[in-house]
């Protein structure tokens, strides 16, 4: 039997909803859940307003074994990742000493100034664990489920790989991939044929449109390897059936 | 007075999820969404399951004034986007005779067999109206305030170019950015009295890493040109006071 832990992706800013900024968390967020065992089943992306963000975090962390938010940690007035997601649980916020601590130290060591807003870095929700962040001191904090991470790229992933490693995954999931010049069309029916006898199996298919005409890749994903090689076999032998060449691929 | 009209834009497939395809159509969105006065408030990401999709689709219509949707409708047995937002609205679905007839047109003039999976692209909830695609024929639609487009950002983009100028606005977004190399944290103060004294603007700030050193955009937005240019200046004397070179523009 295989076992299936979802999680969800909560990304809180503005910046992403105006269009300002393309997000770039989620698909390396996608992936490396994905190495630890970990689906990643819904992501949701909310303004920097109180209701949303408390909402989201309370929709998500009781459906999914891990919530991870990206966004709203920093020193300004438009970061409450903290406040709502105390707010959530219905815990005090307070000044975390470890926290404390740390900022303490980068700031002196740096020979920059400690100021109230650059403290607020140090508010979690009482007894929150931290998430180290190697990039730029302030941490990221854990409440139950909820992973609060900051949305800068860099640190994002900082964040994430530290952590990645003390996830409970479940069985982990593999992918195949056939792809071959084919337009989708052509492919549809046979492959709706071996989706259907692969129930536990994910068969998708995505078009390419390129200069040089379409093509498609047929991604399988599952956590039997064996069954797996078998529907990629048969999608092979779809590609060749209908004259074109499958190109296979596995990670 | 400014009245506002929200979006939300609900990306349909497993790749997203998975973290092998990056999405591509929110930022596009977003910024289209911006010019025609509407604001796009929230954003999810579902897989491709018939549950998630239709609970998304019934929580965000009854929630903004417009709902797009990205992704699933090809011809492949993973594209349930039509079934799905027939079943949200209780609608049947049913072939559309327009959404028939391009497809017959375009599949007569490119030479290739309209079969059963690409006759799928031409079902509709019943009664919908039809979004245009330029790229490769196979319509999206609209029912009610659901918009249906296609995942592919090169068809995704053409389908919203060309109903774009038909969305009823509310008065339009203006966007002023103060760049300056300072660190976020010694704006903060400053920047949080600024946004307490403009309550019916969003002060948003975010910094950058680069290999050069701390840097922050400071993004206002709101509808009133005046407020905004108040505000502006106001943020440019704050980073002159810090010691900084404010270097501002606007959009």
């Amino acid at each position: 039997m295989s076992e299936t832990v979802t999680a969800a992706v909560l990304i809180i800013g503005n910046e992403i909803l105006s269009g300002r900024t393309q997000d770039a968390n989620l698909a390396y967020l996608a992936k490396g859940l994905n190495d630890a065992g970990v689906r990643l089943s819904e992501a949701r992306v909310v303004a920097d307003t109180e209701d949303a963000i408390v909402d989201a975090v309370n929709a998500l962390r009781t459906r999914h074994a891990y919530v991870f938010t990206t966004g709203g940690i920093g020193p300004t007035h438009d970061d409450i990742t903290a406040e709502c997601v105390a707010k959530a649980f219905g815990l005090p916020l307070t000044r975390h000493p470890e926290a404390f601590r740390r900022l303490q130290e980068h700031y002196e060591r740096t020979g920059v100034e400690l100021n109230e807003a650059r403290l607020r870095m140090a508010n979690t929700p009482e007894g929150a664990d931290l998430i180290d962040n190697p990039v730029s001191a302030a941490p990221g904090f854990r409440v139950e489920n909820v992973y609060v991470m900051a949305g800068v790229p860099r640190i994002c992933e900082a964040m994430f790989d530290g952590l990645k490693d003390g996830l409970k995954g479940g069985t982990p999931m593999q992918t195949r991939t056939v792809h071959s010049a084919l337009p989708e069309g052509q492919l549809a029916e046979g492959l709706g044929a071996i989706q259907a006898r692969y129930g536990e199996l994910d068969v998708g298919s995505y078009p390419s449109y390129r200069p040089g005409g379409f093509g498609v890749a047929v991604v399988l994903r599952g956590t039997n390897a064996e069954r797996l090689d078998q529907a990629t076999a048969e999608v092979a032998d779809l590609v060749r059936s209908l004259g074109a060449e499958p190109d296979i691929s596995a990670d």
